[in-house]
């Protein structure tokens, strides 16, 4: 299965919105079949896996990263596939969490007579996958908070000058967690500061680019912005009643334009309209590169599910803008937990990858048929 | 030299203050004698595998963590064990910083026909002695501040309420770096607010404890401190104005008390000063457990050599009371640079080490004869 998880980690910039999946076929003890999914309407791990093993599929085991399919998706149902070969039996790592599988393949496959077994390596399976899961089970994407901040927490000096506070190594870094998210969510705030081309630079060639995705109730977004002459669909939320000229003026640059509620009080954007809006095109996993204000917002509302944090080992001090303004909070108790769940160190950066109680419980409760 | 050093660890928590040393003797490839130094007044590391070897060590190669001595010390010379061994070339990590060896052991074996090599996992080395090389090099002890504080650089809420930000496995990592420093500083705000007992708890017996060190200008230490029933000397700095009967009645429970000169604009102790007498006491490495006030004074005055921080994934928010209170900064340029020496997840918490400029100077600018 840990081979199975390289396989599918091939898929890790490209499958958007499909899931990564990867599929090993196993005859006495020797690897005879390896595949991945790598793209959506390309053919299934499973697929790709026992094409290779062939007949040496008849009486192995299979395994894969996620349950395989018993319905005409983009590609016929990899339950057929699997029962054709004759494999003997299926080791998976989790169900497939989408209402049209959830358990459907392997039932299936159990009564065509095949052991199944379910549970192997769940939660590596589960972090991979973190998106699609739970668009799947909970109508929204996975929601990754994106900020890089001293050690007292802060994003700029009183001034605003901020660039960089990272080094180069932990800015690449950024963007190739930009091209594995399905998309890129900032404030107009964001793009009427830095102008940001939003799409990612990686040393490694992209077949796919995350949407762009803008926050935008007042629509202030400039037409000459220099996100519209990078790669990448772009989409502008904004508040109902934003002007309808430059509806039209953005529109023609190339964006697509939808109006979401406003938020409580009347300030920002609906944010659960939005959840569902970005769920509704099939967006996974959306990275947030949020200032202070939608960080602020995103964290006051609970929407976090991953805080990801670059930490510089520097202090800026008195007078500096903190990454979010949060609190004040009576007692310890009632300070929000958050789980360290990765940490890394990038150059002379610290990477940290933080979990809410949500994003906790959505990564460990594996789907159960 | 690798085995040398993972042998000279063995001394971490007892050499005080001596340096940790390990010595290995290799002949045709094999190890035929180890040694490592452990106590003060024991036979240093290279006598000990110089023993073990015995007529093996005839023209084998000597591989030692520290430059031998030339001197008499508490034991005799080390040079005069490896010319009666015979050993036939000796591969050095670090020459001693200690003005009285200072390449003259390299000196006197190469005068006597052996090859000497020297650099060998020499930053490895450094590390493990900073203090000792600190102290042998500047005349001052290694600082070593340390602080476990939230992601928003907070120690307590408006409050005042701390207990416990970090997790147990961290504070027992806590314990252990108590447990191998030479002495561990705080100041009177925490003996008073927190009555610490100042005294390493690890799961490993102790031959040393490290000594207790009480910054307390206007001696309100009380008589009935925690610290004073622990293992390991009581030492408390105070202004030379202190009260005489305070004075005695804190001898009287068995502290050993000093005046220092008032700091500048007449704000604590002079730290400068500390820091003389300390090295006189032959403190290598101190690990000064600060309070905002404490902390803000070490980082304003750019005495700390190493930032031990401790991060719990928790932010604070607002009106929580920061770790130091630190600029403001007009520009980033102006920020102080730290470089993050190591980091590591202890269970929920992360483990920052970081070095201010000098600290990474020392660090790496081994002493070359």
């Amino acid at each position: 299965m840990a081979e199975a998880l390289t396989l599918a980690r091939r898929g890790l910039y490209s499958t958007h919105p499909n899931p990564r999946v990867g599929a090993v076929v196993v005859r006495d003890g020797q690897i005879v079949g390896r595949g991945a999914h790598l793209r959506a309407g390309d053919a299934h791990a499973e697929v790709f896996a026992l094409a290779q093993a062939g007949e040496r599929a008849r009486g192995a085991t299979l395994y894969v990263t996620l349950e395989p399919c018993c319905h005409h998706g983009r590609t016929p149902p990899c339950t057929d596939a699997i029962l054709t070969a004759g494999v003997a039996s299926v080791v998976i790592a989790i169900a497939d969490p989408n209402p049209r599988v959830r358990g459907g393949g392997i039932a299936l496959l159990q009564q065509q007579g095949l052991q199944v077994e379910l549970g192997c390596l769940a939660e590596e399976a589960t972090a991979l996958n973190i998106g699609f899961v739970r668009r799947m089970r909970s109508g929204r994407p996975w929601i990754r908070l994106k900020q890089a901040q001293s050690l007292d927490g802060c994003v700029a000096l009183a001034s605003g000058e901020s660039q960089w506070l990272t080094g180069s190594a932990a800015r690449a870094d950024v963007q190739r967690e930009r091209a594995a998210a399905s998309a890129i969510v900032v404030g107009v705030g964001t793009v009427l500061a830095d102008n940001p081309r939003l799409a990612p630079r990686v040393d490694f060639p992209l077949c796919r680019f995350p949407h762009k995705i803008i926050l935008d109730s007042h629509l202030r977004t400039p037409a000459d912005a220099a996100l519209f002459d990078t790669p990448g669909e772009i989409w502008i939320f904004h508040g109902q009643d934003a002007d309808p000229e430059r509806r039209i003026r953005l529109i023609q640059r190339g964006a697509h334009l939808q109006g979401l509620p406003m938020g409580p009080k009347g300030v920002g954007l609906d944010l659960a309209a939005l959840w569902t809006a970005l769920a509704q095109r099939e967006c996974n996993e959306v990275l947030v590169e949020a200032g202070p204000e939608l960080a602020t917002s995103l964290l006051r509302g609970g929407w976090v599910d991953e805080w990801l944090l670059y930490l510089a080992p520097k202090i800026l001090g008195e007078g500096a803008q903190p990454a979010a303004r949060l609190g004040p909070y009576a007692q310890l108790d009632a300070v929000p937990s958050w789980r360290l769940w990765r940490a890394e160190t990038i150059a002379g950066d610290v990477k940290l990858q933080l979990l809410s109680a949500e994003g906790q419980s959505c990564l460990q409760e594996s789907f159960k048929p």
